[in-house]
Protein backbone atom coordinates (compact mmCIF):
# COMPACT_ATOMS: atom_id res chain seq x y z
CA UNK A 1 0.00 0.00 0.00
CA UNK A 2 1.55 3.17 -0.75
CA UNK A 3 2.15 5.90 1.74
CA UNK A 4 0.29 9.14 0.98
CA UNK A 5 2.34 12.47 2.49
CA UNK A 6 0.00 14.57 4.28
CA UNK A 7 0.48 18.05 3.86
CA UNK A 8 2.50 18.15 7.52
CA UNK A 9 4.68 20.40 8.59
CA UNK A 10 6.12 19.39 11.72
CA UNK A 11 9.89 18.45 10.89
CA UNK A 12 10.15 14.77 12.49
CA UNK A 13 7.09 14.05 10.09
CA UNK A 14 8.25 15.37 7.59
CA UNK A 15 11.45 13.04 7.94
CA UNK A 16 9.45 9.82 8.89
CA UNK A 17 7.50 10.36 5.43
CA UNK A 18 9.87 11.29 3.86
CA UNK A 19 12.10 8.05 4.77
CA UNK A 20 9.25 5.98 4.30
CA UNK A 21 8.75 7.28 0.59
CA UNK A 22 12.21 6.24 -0.35
CA UNK A 23 12.22 3.39 1.35
CA UNK A 24 15.45 3.98 3.51
CA UNK A 25 16.84 6.00 6.26
CA UNK A 26 19.25 7.46 3.49
CA UNK A 27 21.01 10.71 3.54
CA UNK A 28 23.58 12.17 0.86
CA UNK A 29 26.90 14.22 2.33
CA UNK A 30 27.55 17.27 0.09
CA UNK A 31 31.40 18.51 1.19
CA UNK A 32 32.55 19.73 -2.27
CA UNK A 33 36.18 19.80 -2.44
CA UNK A 34 37.85 21.23 -5.80
CA UNK A 35 40.56 18.69 -6.12
CA UNK A 36 37.86 15.79 -5.71
CA UNK A 37 35.69 16.72 -8.33
CA UNK A 38 35.20 14.78 -11.51
CA UNK A 39 37.68 16.41 -14.08
CA UNK A 40 34.82 17.07 -16.51
CA UNK A 41 33.02 19.41 -13.88
CA UNK A 42 36.11 21.13 -14.12
CA UNK A 43 37.04 21.33 -17.91
CA UNK A 44 33.82 23.85 -18.42
CA UNK A 45 34.19 26.23 -15.51
CA UNK A 46 36.10 29.25 -15.47
CA UNK A 47 36.53 29.04 -11.75
CA UNK A 48 36.94 27.23 -8.57
CA UNK A 49 33.08 27.96 -7.46
CA UNK A 50 31.72 27.40 -11.18
CA UNK A 51 33.21 23.72 -11.06
CA UNK A 52 32.03 23.41 -7.33
CA UNK A 53 28.24 24.51 -8.58
CA UNK A 54 28.58 21.98 -11.88
CA UNK A 55 29.08 19.57 -9.17
CA UNK A 56 26.70 20.27 -6.62
CA UNK A 57 23.81 20.24 -9.14
CA UNK A 58 24.84 16.96 -10.83
CA UNK A 59 24.74 15.77 -7.72
CA UNK A 60 21.12 16.81 -7.03
CA UNK A 61 20.13 15.62 -10.14
CA UNK A 62 21.29 11.97 -9.88
CA UNK A 63 20.80 11.68 -6.35
CA UNK A 64 16.86 12.97 -5.75
CA UNK A 65 13.71 10.86 -5.97
CA UNK A 66 16.44 8.24 -4.82
CA UNK A 67 17.90 9.22 -1.36
CA UNK A 68 15.15 11.57 0.38
CA UNK A 69 17.85 13.90 2.46
CA UNK A 70 20.82 16.25 1.83
CA UNK A 71 23.47 17.27 4.16
CA UNK A 72 25.16 20.32 2.42
CA UNK A 73 28.62 20.63 4.51
CA UNK A 74 28.43 24.85 5.16
CA UNK A 75 32.34 25.45 5.47
CA UNK A 76 33.20 23.58 2.18
CA UNK A 77 30.95 26.62 0.57
CA UNK A 78 31.63 29.68 2.88
CA UNK A 79 35.39 28.92 2.22
CA UNK A 80 34.33 30.80 -0.97
CA UNK A 81 32.95 33.73 0.79
CA UNK A 82 30.27 35.59 -0.06
CA UNK A 83 29.75 33.79 -3.75
CA UNK A 84 29.78 30.68 -2.11
CA UNK A 85 27.04 31.09 0.77
CA UNK A 86 25.19 32.19 -2.45
CA UNK A 87 25.87 28.93 -4.20
CA UNK A 88 24.90 26.74 -0.56
CA UNK A 89 21.53 28.66 -1.10
CA UNK A 90 20.92 28.14 -4.40
CA UNK A 91 21.87 24.45 -3.69
CA UNK A 92 19.70 24.38 -0.67
CA UNK A 93 16.53 25.82 -2.81
CA UNK A 94 17.75 23.30 -5.53
CA UNK A 95 17.47 20.38 -3.48
CA UNK A 96 14.15 21.07 -1.74
CA UNK A 97 12.30 21.67 -5.12
CA UNK A 98 13.53 18.51 -5.63
CA UNK A 99 11.82 16.89 -2.90
CA UNK A 100 14.55 16.34 -0.83
CA UNK A 101 14.99 17.34 3.46
CA UNK A 102 18.08 20.14 3.78
CA UNK A 103 19.70 19.25 6.96
CA UNK A 104 22.52 22.02 6.44
CA UNK A 105 25.70 20.69 8.58
CA UNK A 106 26.40 24.23 10.21
CA UNK A 107 27.09 23.25 14.05
CA UNK A 108 26.27 26.09 14.33
CA UNK A 109 25.93 27.26 18.73
CA UNK A 110 25.76 30.98 19.97
CA UNK A 111 23.99 32.90 23.32
CA UNK A 112 20.93 35.04 23.19
CA UNK A 113 20.25 37.47 20.41
CA UNK A 114 23.16 35.88 18.64
CA UNK A 115 21.26 32.38 17.95
CA UNK A 116 18.40 34.49 16.88
CA UNK A 117 20.18 36.17 14.39
CA UNK A 118 21.74 32.22 13.17
CA UNK A 119 18.54 31.06 12.92
CA UNK A 120 17.62 34.08 10.80
CA UNK A 121 20.58 32.85 8.75
CA UNK A 122 19.90 29.31 8.64
CA UNK A 123 16.16 29.51 8.28
CA UNK A 124 14.98 32.52 6.98
CA UNK A 125 14.31 33.46 3.25
CA UNK A 126 12.53 30.68 0.67
CA UNK A 127 16.23 28.97 0.19
CA UNK A 128 16.24 27.88 3.96
CA UNK A 129 16.91 24.33 5.11
CA UNK A 130 14.73 22.07 7.10
CA UNK A 131 17.27 21.63 10.22
CA UNK A 132 20.37 22.32 11.11
CA UNK A 133 23.85 20.89 12.76
CA UNK A 134 23.97 22.19 16.81
CA UNK A 135 26.92 22.37 19.36
CA UNK A 136 25.30 22.38 22.61
CA UNK A 137 28.47 23.51 24.70
CA UNK A 138 27.34 26.99 25.81
CA UNK A 139 23.62 25.28 27.30
CA UNK A 140 20.37 24.51 26.63
CA UNK A 141 19.19 28.03 26.63
CA UNK A 142 21.46 28.91 23.64
CA UNK A 143 19.52 26.52 21.48
CA UNK A 144 16.05 27.42 22.22
CA UNK A 145 16.05 30.22 19.61
CA UNK A 146 17.02 27.44 16.77
CA UNK A 147 13.99 25.04 18.20
CA UNK A 148 10.73 25.66 15.51
CA UNK A 149 8.47 22.98 15.19
CA UNK A 150 8.72 23.25 11.64
CA UNK A 151 12.30 22.56 11.65
CA UNK A 152 14.64 20.63 12.98
CA UNK A 153 17.93 20.27 15.34
CA UNK A 154 20.75 17.94 15.48
CA UNK A 155 22.64 18.78 18.66
CA UNK A 156 26.63 16.79 18.67
CA UNK A 157 26.54 14.55 21.58
CA UNK A 158 28.50 11.66 19.90
CA UNK A 159 30.96 11.71 17.42
CA UNK A 160 32.86 9.49 15.58
CA UNK A 161 36.45 11.32 15.38
CA UNK A 162 39.60 9.89 17.01
CA UNK A 163 39.64 13.12 19.68
CA UNK A 164 36.10 13.26 20.69
CA UNK A 165 36.76 10.72 23.61
CA UNK A 166 38.81 13.52 25.35
CA UNK A 167 35.86 15.66 25.96
CA UNK A 168 32.80 13.06 25.21
CA UNK A 169 34.05 9.88 27.04
CA UNK A 170 34.91 11.82 30.48
CA UNK A 171 32.85 10.71 33.52
CA UNK A 172 30.60 13.08 35.14
CA UNK A 173 30.84 12.70 39.23
CA UNK A 174 27.16 11.23 39.14
CA UNK A 175 28.29 8.32 36.91
CA UNK A 176 26.83 9.88 33.21
CA UNK A 177 29.65 10.12 31.03
CA UNK A 178 29.32 13.82 28.92
CA UNK A 179 27.55 12.49 26.04
CA UNK A 180 25.10 11.29 28.00
CA UNK A 181 24.61 14.41 29.83
CA UNK A 182 24.16 16.17 26.62
CA UNK A 183 21.91 13.30 25.69
CA UNK A 184 19.52 14.39 28.85
CA UNK A 185 19.83 18.19 27.64
CA UNK A 186 18.50 16.91 23.70
CA UNK A 187 15.55 14.73 25.45
CA UNK A 188 14.95 17.45 27.95
CA UNK A 189 14.49 20.12 24.94
CA UNK A 190 12.88 17.33 22.79
CA UNK A 191 10.17 16.17 25.13
CA UNK A 192 7.80 18.85 24.02
CA UNK A 193 8.46 18.71 20.35
CA UNK A 194 7.20 15.47 19.53
CA UNK A 195 5.22 15.16 16.21
CA UNK A 196 2.46 12.53 14.95
CA UNK A 197 4.60 9.80 14.28
CA UNK A 198 6.53 9.45 17.71
CA UNK A 199 9.61 11.35 16.95
CA UNK A 200 10.96 14.56 18.24
CA UNK A 201 11.96 17.83 16.45
CA UNK A 202 15.19 18.15 18.16
CA UNK A 203 17.46 15.22 16.97
CA UNK A 204 21.38 14.51 17.73
CA UNK A 205 24.51 13.53 16.09
CA UNK A 206 25.47 10.17 17.03
CA UNK A 207 28.26 8.56 15.16
CA UNK A 208 28.08 4.98 13.75
CA UNK A 209 31.47 4.03 14.92
CA UNK A 210 29.71 4.77 18.32
CA UNK A 211 27.46 2.07 18.39
CA UNK A 212 28.14 0.55 21.80
CA UNK A 213 27.24 3.50 23.51
CA UNK A 214 24.89 4.19 21.11
CA UNK A 215 22.21 1.75 22.32
CA UNK A 216 22.86 3.63 25.87
CA UNK A 217 22.26 6.72 24.34
CA UNK A 218 19.18 5.57 22.70
CA UNK A 219 17.41 4.67 25.84
CA UNK A 220 18.01 8.15 26.87
CA UNK A 221 16.86 9.66 23.49
CA UNK A 222 13.87 7.22 23.19
CA UNK A 223 12.27 9.75 20.96
CA UNK A 224 15.14 11.67 18.98
CA UNK A 225 15.93 11.11 14.93
CA UNK A 226 19.91 10.38 15.59
CA UNK A 227 21.66 11.70 12.31
CA UNK A 228 24.53 9.18 11.94
CA UNK A 229 27.78 9.97 10.20
CA UNK A 230 30.61 7.79 9.69
CA UNK A 231 29.05 5.06 7.67
CA UNK A 232 30.63 3.33 4.94
CA UNK A 233 33.82 5.16 4.24
CA UNK A 234 34.33 5.59 7.90
CA UNK A 235 33.81 2.05 9.07
CA UNK A 236 30.60 2.43 10.38
CA UNK A 237 28.43 -0.85 9.60
CA UNK A 238 24.73 -1.46 9.21
CA UNK A 239 24.83 -3.51 12.28
CA UNK A 240 26.18 -0.45 14.11
CA UNK A 241 23.42 1.36 12.74
CA UNK A 242 20.51 -1.19 13.96
CA UNK A 243 22.37 -0.51 17.44
CA UNK A 244 21.39 2.84 17.37
CA UNK A 245 17.60 2.20 16.09
CA UNK A 246 14.26 3.15 17.88
CA UNK A 247 13.34 -0.51 18.57
CA UNK A 248 9.69 -1.17 17.61
CA UNK A 249 9.75 0.86 15.12
CA UNK A 250 7.05 0.01 12.56
CA UNK A 251 8.37 1.84 9.31
CA UNK A 252 12.16 3.02 7.95
CA UNK A 253 10.96 5.97 8.57
CA UNK A 254 10.21 5.30 13.02
CA UNK A 255 13.76 3.81 13.20
CA UNK A 256 14.93 7.33 13.86
CA UNK A 257 18.16 7.35 12.06
CA UNK A 258 19.28 9.21 9.37
CA UNK A 259 22.29 7.33 7.79
CA UNK A 260 24.44 9.88 6.05
CA UNK A 261 27.32 8.67 3.78
CA UNK A 262 29.00 11.41 1.98
CA UNK A 263 32.79 10.05 -0.26
CA UNK A 264 31.08 6.98 -1.18
CA UNK A 265 28.16 8.39 -2.72
CA UNK A 266 29.20 11.86 -4.24
CA UNK A 267 32.76 10.92 -5.16
CA UNK A 268 31.48 7.21 -6.48
CA UNK A 269 33.07 8.13 -10.02
CA UNK A 270 36.38 7.98 -10.86
CA UNK A 271 38.54 11.43 -12.05
CA UNK A 272 38.39 10.79 -15.55
CA UNK A 273 34.48 9.20 -15.81
CA UNK A 274 32.77 11.46 -18.01
CA UNK A 275 29.52 9.59 -16.61
CA UNK A 276 30.17 10.43 -13.40
CA UNK A 277 26.47 11.51 -12.54
CA UNK A 278 25.63 7.95 -13.49
CA UNK A 279 28.37 6.93 -10.93
CA UNK A 280 26.71 8.71 -8.23
CA UNK A 281 23.49 7.49 -8.79
CA UNK A 282 24.28 4.01 -8.52
CA UNK A 283 26.06 4.51 -5.50
CA UNK A 284 22.93 6.28 -3.84
CA UNK A 285 20.58 3.22 -5.27
CA UNK A 286 23.47 0.83 -3.41
CA UNK A 287 23.30 3.27 -0.13
CA UNK A 288 19.44 3.04 -0.17
CA UNK A 289 19.66 -0.63 -1.04
CA UNK A 290 21.83 -1.17 2.09
CA UNK A 291 19.82 0.64 4.00
CA UNK A 292 16.45 -0.70 3.38
CA UNK A 293 17.22 -4.15 5.08
CA UNK A 294 17.43 -2.23 8.21
CA UNK A 295 14.50 -3.42 10.75
CA UNK A 296 13.42 -2.58 13.95
CA UNK B 1 59.61 55.52 27.02
CA UNK B 2 57.72 54.46 23.81
CA UNK B 3 56.96 50.87 22.59
CA UNK B 4 57.79 49.99 18.80
CA UNK B 5 56.27 47.67 18.13
CA UNK B 6 58.10 44.84 16.05
CA UNK B 7 57.53 42.94 12.97
CA UNK B 8 55.93 39.96 14.67
CA UNK B 9 53.85 37.50 13.35
CA UNK B 10 53.22 35.37 16.50
CA UNK B 11 49.26 36.63 17.28
CA UNK B 12 49.52 36.51 20.86
CA UNK B 13 52.59 38.94 20.58
CA UNK B 14 50.86 41.09 18.02
CA UNK B 15 47.66 41.08 20.71
CA UNK B 16 50.26 42.52 23.48
CA UNK B 17 52.14 44.84 21.58
CA UNK B 18 48.73 46.20 20.40
CA UNK B 19 47.22 46.67 23.61
CA UNK B 20 50.41 48.16 25.40
CA UNK B 21 49.96 51.06 22.20
CA UNK B 22 46.22 51.46 22.89
CA UNK B 23 46.86 51.31 27.22
CA UNK B 24 44.45 49.24 27.67
CA UNK B 25 42.72 45.92 26.79
CA UNK B 26 39.47 46.93 24.94
CA UNK B 27 38.13 45.22 22.37
CA UNK B 28 34.80 46.79 20.48
CA UNK B 29 32.06 43.94 19.83
CA UNK B 30 30.74 44.62 16.11
CA UNK B 31 26.92 42.88 16.38
CA UNK B 32 25.23 45.11 14.36
CA UNK B 33 21.60 44.42 14.66
CA UNK B 34 18.89 46.48 12.57
CA UNK B 35 16.39 48.11 14.47
CA UNK B 36 18.86 49.38 17.02
CA UNK B 37 21.03 51.24 14.11
CA UNK B 38 21.32 55.61 14.66
CA UNK B 39 18.27 56.47 12.18
CA UNK B 40 20.81 58.44 10.04
CA UNK B 41 22.38 54.84 9.07
CA UNK B 42 18.93 54.15 7.48
CA UNK B 43 17.23 56.79 5.90
CA UNK B 44 20.55 57.31 3.22
CA UNK B 45 20.45 53.31 2.71
CA UNK B 46 18.35 51.53 0.37
CA UNK B 47 18.56 48.13 1.71
CA UNK B 48 19.02 47.01 5.32
CA UNK B 49 22.38 45.96 4.81
CA UNK B 50 23.62 49.31 3.53
CA UNK B 51 22.29 50.35 6.77
CA UNK B 52 24.48 48.14 8.37
CA UNK B 53 27.29 49.01 6.06
CA UNK B 54 27.14 52.44 7.12
CA UNK B 55 27.14 51.81 10.47
CA UNK B 56 30.15 49.18 10.53
CA UNK B 57 32.35 51.63 8.52
CA UNK B 58 30.66 54.43 10.81
CA UNK B 59 31.74 52.46 14.39
CA UNK B 60 34.93 51.62 13.03
CA UNK B 61 36.46 55.55 11.91
CA UNK B 62 35.09 55.94 15.59
CA UNK B 63 37.07 53.45 17.01
CA UNK B 64 40.04 52.87 15.53
CA UNK B 65 43.51 54.45 17.00
CA UNK B 66 41.21 53.85 20.41
CA UNK B 67 40.33 50.24 20.85
CA UNK B 68 43.02 47.85 19.41
CA UNK B 69 41.41 44.91 18.53
CA UNK B 70 37.63 44.54 17.05
CA UNK B 71 35.33 41.60 17.50
CA UNK B 72 32.79 41.31 14.58
CA UNK B 73 29.71 38.90 15.14
CA UNK B 74 29.41 35.97 12.34
CA UNK B 75 25.62 35.75 12.99
CA UNK B 76 24.63 39.21 12.62
CA UNK B 77 26.37 39.52 8.75
CA UNK B 78 25.46 35.95 7.62
CA UNK B 79 21.54 36.17 7.95
CA UNK B 80 22.55 38.44 5.51
CA UNK B 81 23.54 35.81 3.12
CA UNK B 82 26.26 36.19 1.08
CA UNK B 83 25.72 39.46 0.38
CA UNK B 84 26.13 39.50 4.77
CA UNK B 85 29.22 37.55 4.28
CA UNK B 86 30.82 40.05 1.23
CA UNK B 87 30.09 42.96 3.99
CA UNK B 88 31.68 40.82 6.87
CA UNK B 89 34.89 40.70 4.67
CA UNK B 90 35.00 44.07 3.91
CA UNK B 91 34.66 45.08 7.32
CA UNK B 92 37.41 42.68 8.26
CA UNK B 93 39.58 43.84 5.90
CA UNK B 94 39.10 47.85 6.38
CA UNK B 95 39.44 47.28 10.24
CA UNK B 96 42.80 45.55 9.84
CA UNK B 97 43.67 48.76 7.18
CA UNK B 98 43.15 51.14 10.22
CA UNK B 99 45.45 49.17 11.98
CA UNK B 100 43.23 47.05 14.49
CA UNK B 101 43.62 43.27 15.25
CA UNK B 102 40.15 40.85 14.31
CA UNK B 103 38.56 38.35 16.46
CA UNK B 104 36.05 37.12 14.18
CA UNK B 105 33.39 35.52 16.48
CA UNK B 106 32.17 32.53 14.78
CA UNK B 107 32.29 29.72 17.52
CA UNK B 108 33.20 27.25 14.72
CA UNK B 109 33.97 23.84 15.54
CA UNK B 110 33.89 21.10 12.96
CA UNK B 111 36.16 17.42 12.37
CA UNK B 112 38.50 16.44 10.63
CA UNK B 113 38.74 18.25 6.52
CA UNK B 114 35.69 20.21 7.44
CA UNK B 115 37.66 22.18 10.52
CA UNK B 116 40.33 23.20 7.09
CA UNK B 117 37.49 24.41 5.51
CA UNK B 118 36.97 26.41 8.22
CA UNK B 119 40.11 27.10 8.54
CA UNK B 120 40.66 28.84 4.89
CA UNK B 121 36.62 30.29 5.41
CA UNK B 122 38.14 32.68 8.20
CA UNK B 123 42.08 32.88 7.81
CA UNK B 124 42.23 32.95 4.06
CA UNK B 125 42.29 35.51 1.73
CA UNK B 126 43.24 39.25 1.96
CA UNK B 127 40.58 40.10 4.41
CA UNK B 128 40.98 37.32 6.69
CA UNK B 129 40.64 37.76 10.49
CA UNK B 130 43.41 37.50 12.86
CA UNK B 131 41.64 35.17 15.06
CA UNK B 132 38.23 33.49 15.53
CA UNK B 133 36.12 32.37 18.52
CA UNK B 134 36.02 28.05 18.70
CA UNK B 135 33.80 25.72 20.31
CA UNK B 136 35.69 22.31 21.84
CA UNK B 137 33.03 19.18 22.34
CA UNK B 138 33.76 17.85 19.34
CA UNK B 139 37.58 17.17 20.69
CA UNK B 140 41.36 18.91 20.62
CA UNK B 141 42.15 16.99 17.55
CA UNK B 142 39.33 18.81 15.35
CA UNK B 143 41.22 22.59 16.71
CA UNK B 144 44.48 21.66 15.80
CA UNK B 145 43.48 22.77 11.51
CA UNK B 146 42.29 25.85 12.65
CA UNK B 147 45.77 26.55 15.45
CA UNK B 148 48.29 28.87 13.32
CA UNK B 149 51.04 30.85 15.08
CA UNK B 150 50.31 33.91 13.41
CA UNK B 151 46.46 33.77 14.32
CA UNK B 152 44.58 33.55 17.29
CA UNK B 153 42.52 30.76 18.58
CA UNK B 154 39.74 31.42 21.48
CA UNK B 155 38.04 28.00 22.95
CA UNK B 156 34.74 28.32 24.79
CA UNK B 157 35.59 27.93 28.14
CA UNK B 158 33.08 29.36 30.20
CA UNK B 159 30.37 31.55 29.03
CA UNK B 160 28.32 34.18 30.81
CA UNK B 161 24.85 33.42 29.72
CA UNK B 162 22.32 32.14 32.32
CA UNK B 163 22.15 28.15 30.50
CA UNK B 164 25.57 27.48 30.92
CA UNK B 165 25.44 26.14 34.08
CA UNK B 166 23.57 22.86 32.77
CA UNK B 167 26.62 21.86 31.28
CA UNK B 168 29.96 23.84 32.11
CA UNK B 169 29.52 24.15 35.89
CA UNK B 170 28.66 20.40 35.93
CA UNK B 171 31.57 18.20 37.65
CA UNK B 172 33.92 15.32 36.77
CA UNK B 173 34.64 11.87 38.20
CA UNK B 174 38.09 13.96 38.66
CA UNK B 175 36.75 16.51 40.66
CA UNK B 176 37.04 19.34 37.41
CA UNK B 177 34.27 21.10 36.53
CA UNK B 178 33.44 20.85 32.56
CA UNK B 179 34.80 24.31 32.32
CA UNK B 180 38.31 23.46 34.05
CA UNK B 181 38.39 20.09 31.63
CA UNK B 182 37.81 22.22 28.81
CA UNK B 183 40.84 24.83 30.34
CA UNK B 184 43.21 21.98 30.43
CA UNK B 185 42.39 20.97 26.33
CA UNK B 186 43.40 24.47 25.74
CA UNK B 187 46.55 24.65 27.92
CA UNK B 188 47.40 21.52 26.60
CA UNK B 189 47.14 23.01 22.75
CA UNK B 190 48.47 26.12 23.79
CA UNK B 191 51.69 25.19 25.61
CA UNK B 192 53.85 24.60 22.25
CA UNK B 193 52.80 27.96 21.19
CA UNK B 194 53.83 30.90 23.49
CA UNK B 195 55.34 33.91 21.80
CA UNK B 196 58.10 36.09 22.91
CA UNK B 197 55.67 38.73 25.71
CA UNK B 198 54.76 35.02 27.26
CA UNK B 199 51.18 34.76 26.02
CA UNK B 200 49.72 31.50 23.53
CA UNK B 201 47.92 32.19 20.77
CA UNK B 202 45.72 29.45 22.08
CA UNK B 203 43.45 31.37 24.02
CA UNK B 204 39.85 30.88 25.93
CA UNK B 205 36.54 32.80 26.35
CA UNK B 206 35.90 32.69 29.62
CA UNK B 207 33.23 35.72 30.76
CA UNK B 208 33.17 38.44 32.84
CA UNK B 209 30.60 37.58 34.95
CA UNK B 210 32.52 34.24 36.37
CA UNK B 211 34.98 35.62 38.12
CA UNK B 212 34.68 33.67 40.84
CA UNK B 213 35.56 30.75 38.78
CA UNK B 214 37.82 32.32 36.83
CA UNK B 215 40.79 32.34 38.84
CA UNK B 216 40.45 28.85 39.08
CA UNK B 217 40.41 28.60 35.62
CA UNK B 218 43.78 31.35 34.98
CA UNK B 219 45.51 28.77 37.36
CA UNK B 220 44.77 26.17 35.08
CA UNK B 221 45.59 28.62 31.92
CA UNK B 222 48.42 30.69 32.59
CA UNK B 223 49.77 31.21 29.73
CA UNK B 224 46.34 32.37 28.18
CA UNK B 225 44.75 35.58 26.65
CA UNK B 226 41.54 34.96 27.94
CA UNK B 227 38.12 37.01 25.51
CA UNK B 228 36.22 37.85 27.94
CA UNK B 229 32.26 39.07 27.23
CA UNK B 230 29.99 40.38 29.83
CA UNK B 231 31.77 43.71 30.75
CA UNK B 232 29.79 46.81 31.20
CA UNK B 233 26.13 46.17 29.82
CA UNK B 234 26.12 42.42 30.70
CA UNK B 235 26.83 43.14 34.76
CA UNK B 236 30.72 42.68 35.05
CA UNK B 237 32.60 45.00 36.26
CA UNK B 238 36.42 45.85 36.51
CA UNK B 239 36.96 44.35 39.54
CA UNK B 240 35.18 40.72 38.34
CA UNK B 241 38.21 41.28 35.08
CA UNK B 242 41.00 41.95 37.62
CA UNK B 243 40.04 37.98 39.01
CA UNK B 244 40.96 37.09 35.34
CA UNK B 245 44.14 38.70 35.02
CA UNK B 246 47.45 36.98 35.18
CA UNK B 247 49.57 37.93 38.16
CA UNK B 248 52.51 39.44 37.65
CA UNK B 249 51.65 41.11 34.66
CA UNK B 250 54.37 44.10 33.46
CA UNK B 251 52.26 45.89 30.82
CA UNK B 252 48.37 45.78 30.27
CA UNK B 253 49.33 43.44 27.20
CA UNK B 254 50.56 40.94 29.62
CA UNK B 255 47.93 40.54 31.68
CA UNK B 256 46.32 38.20 29.30
CA UNK B 257 42.51 39.21 28.99
CA UNK B 258 40.81 41.28 26.42
CA UNK B 259 37.38 42.47 27.63
CA UNK B 260 35.12 43.07 25.07
CA UNK B 261 32.02 45.40 25.15
CA UNK B 262 29.67 45.79 22.10
CA UNK B 263 26.23 47.43 22.91
CA UNK B 264 27.58 50.33 25.41
CA UNK B 265 30.09 51.76 22.95
CA UNK B 266 28.58 50.69 19.30
CA UNK B 267 25.08 51.72 20.48
CA UNK B 268 26.18 54.48 23.04
CA UNK B 269 24.21 57.18 20.75
CA UNK B 270 20.46 57.75 20.77
CA UNK B 271 18.71 56.70 17.60
CA UNK B 272 18.06 59.82 16.54
CA UNK B 273 21.28 61.91 17.00
CA UNK B 274 22.77 62.68 13.78
CA UNK B 275 26.57 62.96 15.83
CA UNK B 276 26.11 59.10 16.63
CA UNK B 277 29.67 58.53 15.42
CA UNK B 278 30.55 61.09 17.91
CA UNK B 279 28.76 59.17 20.76
CA UNK B 280 30.59 55.71 19.90
CA UNK B 281 33.72 57.55 20.21
CA UNK B 282 33.37 59.20 23.67
CA UNK B 283 32.23 55.77 24.52
CA UNK B 284 35.23 53.75 23.26
CA UNK B 285 37.58 56.52 25.11
CA UNK B 286 35.22 55.89 28.08
CA UNK B 287 36.09 52.17 28.08
CA UNK B 288 39.56 52.78 27.37
CA UNK B 289 40.09 54.68 30.21
CA UNK B 290 38.17 52.35 32.74
CA UNK B 291 40.37 49.42 31.79
CA UNK B 292 43.53 51.62 31.53
CA UNK B 293 43.08 51.10 35.29
CA UNK B 294 44.14 47.56 34.94
CA UNK B 295 47.13 46.03 37.03
CA UNK B 296 48.65 42.82 37.52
Amino acid sequence: MPITVPAVTHFADRVADSIDLAGAPACVGLDPVLDKLPKQTRAHSDTPLDAIAAFCFGVLDAVAGIVPILKPQSACFERYGGPGVVLLSAVIKAARERGMLVILDAKRGDIGFTADHYAAAIFGGDCSADAVTLSGYLGPDTLLPMLRPDKGAFILVRTSNPGSDAVQALQLADGRTVAVMMADVVAGLGKDRIGARGLSSVGAVVGATKAAEGRLLRTHMPDQCFLVPGYGAQGGTLEDVKQLSRPGAKTPGELGVIVTASRSVIYASSPDDAHWRDAVKEAAKKLVGELSSLRA
